[in-house]
């Protein structure tokens, strides 16, 4: 451990553009699983980037846990690389000579009571040194299987419930594998934390759209008396991949699209469309809001409501991809699905009769997650000689890869004729604001240290969500593999857009997906 | 007279490509003023432009109603040299011989029952040429103090009512100089021609957005349900220029702003935005609803809802300009306003309590027509920490000079701190469309030519707006010219944008001008 008893002092930032007042208080980071691909990609750059741009703790400690032969010294040169190769902000070596000296490494087995005994050590002798305790936020960038055993070992020296300096757990998604197993992981993690002293990150509620989502919904007069059963026929929900399962069949031959994205990132966003406006921002206001939406799901028929589908070869952008059941790992006769659709209805006042239509897939024609508002047709249209009727309004909120919101509105083509033609009126974040946009997880290990959970995910809506989707889990693995049609995944070529029975989930309604 | 005898046959035409169905009937428009600069700039380019786009019928002639020494041969040539100059279409050789024959010329005095004698003569000649009778459009585009005269000796010579084949009358504004010389000259067309054979222009009408702004309201089904007093806070019509009176003097120094500009486009804009949904685009529900909302605006209170200015010498685009006194031929104790606004009231079930603010003026520093729906804040917004208030929605419709329509939204900015920017969601008619839009001259001809009034301004339209506008007028005139403040229009320096009692007018009532 280093000795620097110099507090991590930024220096004159030129980097610093986007001033954010709520400094958080003095603090360690504890980071599990610290050598691991999340923490180099994204973590390690992210406290960079927030040290760059002044948002950090004026006092601020990461202390690693790895299971490696890491040491202080390889361990800061790893992060030094890490950060250099992935943060927004080019490294500066005065910023970097203030942070190097307050990482530091502790190093054992996460199922080990001695790990956990040294940790707790290790975080006292550092709040001696700097000669004041700081909050200690332990972020478990490992294996969800390890959750449960790490929590009660936090617990158990002391850092768990009731901990003084004040303790935080950051945990990243899966949160269980299904309604029974997502209740005993929340029981395990309750029965040694708090629940405001957890945060589960659901990276997508850090991207700026989703913010935007909420700005746009409550910052503008004009949506919400639009945003309801009288104005909107149909929400489409769209979280689409070009890319296929990549080294990852392990995780996602286990996983599938419904648990994947459908079950917490595409009902996360539908949890946000479809809430009531919150009194005020506070994290238990929003997420009360949030989970009652979510519980407000009609239980799904899963022969009507649901579709699956898996990949086979295809073609995407010029070139020959393998199909699922070809990709590495990947038995021949796995039934995982790489597409899921649902039809969800939410039955309160707002949203009754309005189907949310949710779908999610592996090697689509290109990466999208976009949620489209489409409003009803006009009630009467009083145009004479119209050869076609005016199309309906339709707002898109773009989450990726490009951020912004499209209106698209009818309008007279330029002629003595009176014609329509949609067109549409954007912004893009890209184009609208010169400043860039902060990594997700920068926005979120910073909501973290400060306290603020409006952004994560608590554990009545993981588990309302998991109650969405598991009668569909449960019928989809209780179909005999043999049975045609409803047994396995029905097929859709890589590059397509999905199976033909998602078409037919809608199609059922006389409506269509937006194109991809 | 030509003795072609075949019609004007239209060519494979490299032009066309907005093909709109409606065609005409056989017409020969009779256009008076034929020599002067309407005609030259708009009405013959129009005409031909239309024959360019397949859009005038089968069987055309143009009479031209000169008072001067043209002869056939000689109007020709002008009529070729105006098409060259003010076209949108390049002269094609084989259009222009096809339409140079059917055009003819009758000379006389306007005020002379022989010239309608003869012009009657003439009509019906062609008709025996062709071997069938075609409509009859009389274009007047000649000064207002002739209207009158005109229609008399043309219902004389038996072709004002009833007449056969079917005729109409085409005037542009001004529509009379107050409400009762307007009513004088209503009664004076009535007395020779139905209401429904006559076409009062207002040129604002015909331009694209106007009409986008109908389709815009009826076209989708967002903005009618936020299109009232619950959603909208106040409404802005400017029409600003930033030119000068150039050599037009003699008319403007007795019409001012409020005649020239507010009794007629800003009033029609007015009725466009406030009228209530049409059942159909028929002419007359249309011109009911426009007529129904003009009557709804309560009476104006001339001390307190009205405002006039007039333009001192100043800077305009680096360029130094006389005031509006040391104008040629403007009295240099004038008291024309250059500048008027209005606060206006409409007492409906739908905008009672939201006032709409026009303004026009001349040596504004841009020009610009524009109607702005300026929405209320949100009622309650629930972000934490935010340093401002959410900016208020606002649609801007753009008329001139560019067209199209702009959505102000408030977003989050970028960062992890939650700040909010107003971006511009908008559509440009020349960015959206790759086709150019008619001019307004083709449209109003086209319709007139098709019998569609719907664009077309009925008389109890024209005296409703008078009738708003006239006790402003009559207190304008009656204020003693030696009373200070109330008895002069108040000075403004060329390119600022217009005088201080302006800016006053709408910070009674705690708002400003959209910046110009």
């Amino acid at each position: 451990m280093s000795t620097a008893q110099a507090p991590v002092a930024v220096p004159a930032n030129p980097f610093a553009q986007d001033v954010d007042e709520r400094l958080p208080p003095p603090s360690t980071l504890v980071l599990f699983g610290a050598t691991g691909d999340l923490a180099a990609r994204k973590l390690l750059p992210a406290v960079y980037d927030l040290l760059a741009d002044g948002r950090l703790p004026e006092r601020f400690r990461l202390l690693a846990v790895v299971r490696g032969t890491y040491d202080d010294a390889s361990f800061r040169t790893h992060a030094r690389e890490a950060i250099d190769a992935h943060a927004r902000r080019d490294l500066d070596e005065r910023l970097w000579s203030a942070l190097e000296p307050r990482i530091d490494v502790v190093s054992g087995d996460y199922g080990s009571p001695e790990l956990f005994e040294a940790l707790a050590a290790r975080l006292d002798a550092g709040d001696r040194e700097d000669g004041a305790p700081s909050q200690r936020l332990f972020y478990l960038a490992i294996s969800p299987a390890f959750f449960a055993d790490t929590a009660r070992g936090l617990c158990a020296a002391g850092l768990g419930r009731g901990a003084d300096p004040p303790t935080r757990l950051l945990i990243e998604k899966p949160f269980g594998h299904d309604l029974a197993s997502a209740r005993e992981l929340n029981a395990a993690i309750e029965a040694a934390f708090d629940e405001q002293q957890v945060f589960r990150i659901d990276h997508y509620l850090g991207k700026e759209t989703v913010q935007n989502l909420l700005v746009l919904r409550f910052g503008n007069g004009i949506f919400e008396p639009l945003w309801n059963r009288t104005a909107i026929d149909h929400v489409q929900i769209t979280v689409a991949e070009d890319l296929g399962i990549g080294r990852r069949a392990g995780y996602y031959d286990r996983a599938g699209a419904l648990r994947d994205v459908i079950q917490n990132h595409a009902l996360q966003l539908l949890s946000l469309v479809a809430m009531e406006p919150p009194a005020s921002f506070d994290a238990q206001l929003v997420r009360d809001e949030k989970a009652k939406a979510l519980r407000a799901v009609r239980a799904l028929d899963p022969a009507r409501d649901a579709v699956r589908g898996q990949y086979t070869a295809g073609w995407l952008a010029g070139e020959q991809v393998p199909g699922y059941r070809e990709e590495e790992d990947v038995p021949a006769d796995s039934r995982t699905e790489t597409y899921a659709a649902l039809r969800v209805e939410v039955d309160n006042w707002r949203w009754a009769g309005v189907p949310f239509y949710l779908r999610s897939g592996k090697r689509l024609p290109l990466r999208t997650t976009e949620i489209a508002i489409a409003f009803k047709p006009v009630p009467h249209q009083p145009f004479r000689d119209l050869d076609a009727p005016p199309p309906p309004n339709e707002l898109v909120i773009s989450v990726q890869p490009n951020e912004g919101a499209t209106l698209q509105v009818a309008a007279k083509m330029p002629g003595t004729a009176l014609r329509m033609r949609p067109v549409q009126m954007d912004f893009q974040y890209g184009t609208s604001f010169l400043r860039e946009s902060p990594e997700a997880y920068e926005r979120l290990l910073h909501d973290a240290l400060l306290g603020d959970a409006t952004l994560f995910t608590r554990a009545d809506e993981v588990e309302a969500a998991w109650e969405i989707v598991d009668p569909v889990l449960s019928a989809w693995a209780a179909a005999p593999p043999a049975e045609p049609v409803v047994g396995q995944p029905e097929p859709y070529p890589a590059g397509t857009s999905g199976p033909a029975s998602a078409d037919a989930l809608l199609a059922r309604d006389g409506r269509a997906w937006r194109p991809l």
